[in-house]
């Protein structure tokens, strides 16, 4: 098969330039420690004063602030020593043509120091951000480290993709659909035939099972996704794959509460904890459909849909008013004081009480022909 | 298609039965209020002291123990109203052939009673509760009610299914998988080419994930599925069809410790809350591969993979261990009392420790050659 095997070329292209960015890690500390000086590492900041709004772009992006990691500091000579012991359990990983999980490379790193009661690692929450020190400092991607998350989300909808050469008719994927992996690179997943003219993206599986259900995608020539609840990076990198490469807009459906706000502005700008991500990431064009604060009236919506906002919705709606990216989009701002005046949120789910299938018969088309969204 | 068809006409016949059993619920309460009787319901008590444990068939059974719903009882009205309310959107769904949440049942139901400031429903959480009681009043299967539950869950293997008319080739499925539907029952999935000996059934996808990268189920002839953890009643329910239809054996793999004992219990028994539905969920003939208490030793697994039981841990280990079918049952005493005598727990994924693949080319292949499971 010529695929199978270009496959393979692109994984140990991709593959060898990771390794060689492993050692070369390695050997810049070995330098330093036999040319007597002291080994230390520079890591990108990942913080919130480090992450900054390029409006050009519609991206966060990571700053160019970093931190020495030194092995001669008290403070600092743990975070060393683990950095370097991730370091090479991921080159294991690489060269093995094999990835593990998240927590898989705490254990394969967890042991205690010889000679000392001291552990490498106590707890997995020691680990994730080392792994991510790393990301940033070798500017590799956390799926180029051969490092996955737990699986989540679903696919149906008028695309073929193929994955570990494997082609997937997810026309054809009946009521269950095609479980979205953690890892969703083009070395693993290509796009092959694809009529559909955009994504929509919905927030739960039981939403998705509804659109499913009544066919919505293949009436609407569309990519059904959903993320269960916020997306993991494997299901926003796969979106951002279509919209970037097939030229697929996509079109996010959630709640009208802080929560579905914010799951919009990560998938559009990306987060402050992947901000070095967001290149791979975000998707700037990304367009909220609903559910809208103005919906109530404009739907006629029954008063079951309502649900009290808490303090501390108002507390976040608040904040994510203030995001400089919402700050900026006066559409924005008044849907969130929308909801804010309105004092209640609305599911998705809640449209149910209008009728079985308003939301996929009525609401999304409807909004769909009006082009009635926010950007 | 005859297909297509014959598919049509299961769940035409099902639900035929469905509202059949619907209508006569609402003629019964009807013809009480004309006869100036008053309308009362008969409700299976699900509780802990009407559950029974079916030695025999080794699952756990629903005694019959019923409790009455009254409508002039100030302490019932409420509920009846809400039970005569659920049955009514229930009815609406499957006479639409459509299908729904629970949380867009909640909805469907939910609104304020007219000439009152009184709500129907005012959380999910009162909402459930009364479906379980339609269910059992009944005597459907939620899914007969046309009522879904968020999707957990993915499948690989040697097996090909049909899910709503669509060929889904389970072998052919890349990295992601087929995400198992939360309705599994034979009108929507049907099984046909199936070359597995066995399930081997994991508790994570991050697991899950390791042996489809091994390509474990083709290595060893299975189907590879996992639940997200708990698995939720659609996984289960397939686990059980895929046992009984197709004979396979479900063999399970999950942590050391009382939350993968518990699972495992209910995969195999069933669970107090839906004891009603083990004839549909439960398989006594499960098998737990591992981990087991002895495995630290007997494999020389480094120290890494210890985790110290907690407090809570040893209290539920306890509670498991006086269950009636673990009561009886000298290995599973051995087994419960080896993980107390070891005071730490072992989660599948900490075998990494000892190798990356060790899981799957090593420990797994090893206990399935020699037998070596709790029954």
């Amino acid at each position: 098969m010529a695929k199978g095997k270009s496959n393979t070329a692109t994984l140990k292209q991709r593959d060898h330039k990771t390794i060689s960015k492993l050692v070369q890690l390695a050997d810049d500390v070995a330098r330093k420690a036999l040319a007597g000086r002291e080994p230390k590492l520079d890591i990108p900041t990942r913080t919130k004063s480090n992450t900054l709004w390029n409006k050009k772009r519609g991206i966060l992006e990571m700053g160019s602030a970093t931190a020495e990691r030194e092995l001669f500091n008290l403070n600092q000579a743990k975070q060393f020593m683990q950095t370097m012991l991730h370091a090479s359990t991921i080159k294991d990983l690489v060269e093995a043509g094999k990835t593990a999980s998240l927590r898989g490379v705490f254990y394969k790193a967890k042991h205690t120091v010889a000679g000392t009661r001291e552990n490498t690692f106590d707890t997995q929450d020691e680990s994730d951000p080392i792994l991510e020190d790393l990301e940033v400092a070798l500017g590799s991607l956390r799926e180029e480290l051969h490092i996955f998350a737990e699986n989540r989300g679903a696919m149906v909808g008028n695309i073929t993709v193929v994955d570990k050469g494997d082609e997937i008719d997810c026309r054809r994927m009946g009521s269950g659909g095609y479980a979205m992996p953690s890892i969703v690179e083009p070395d693993v997943i290509q796009f092959k035939k694809c009529e559909a003219k955009f994504v929509l993206h919905v927030e739960k599986g039981t939403v998705w099972n509804r659109f499913n259900e009544d066919r919505f995608w293949e009436k609407n020539n569309c990519v059904l996704t959903h993320g269960s609840g916020q997306p993991p990076r494997g299901c926003r990198r796969l979106l951002q794959r279509l919209n970037q490469e097939l030229g697929l807009p996509i079109i996010c459906l959630l709640d009208c509460d802080p929560w579905g706000h914010y799951i919009y502005s990560v998938i559009k700008q990306g987060s402050i904890s992947l901000a070095f991500e967001s290149t791979r990431l975000a998707i700037p064009e990304a367009r909220f459909l609903g559910i809208r604060a103005k919906d109530y009236k404009e739907c006629g919506l029954p008063e079951a849909v309502k649900i009290d906002l808490t303090e501390n919705d108002v507390k976040r709606a608040k904040e994510i008013l203030a995001y400089p990216w919402f700050e900026d989009n006066r559409a924005w701002q008044k849907e969130i004081q929308g909801l804010l005046n309105n004092g209640f949120k609305m599911e998705v789910e809640s449209l149910i009480a209008k009728d079985i299938s308003y939301v996929t018969e009525e609401y999304v088309p409807q909004r769909l022909k009006a082009k009635d969204w926010l950007d």
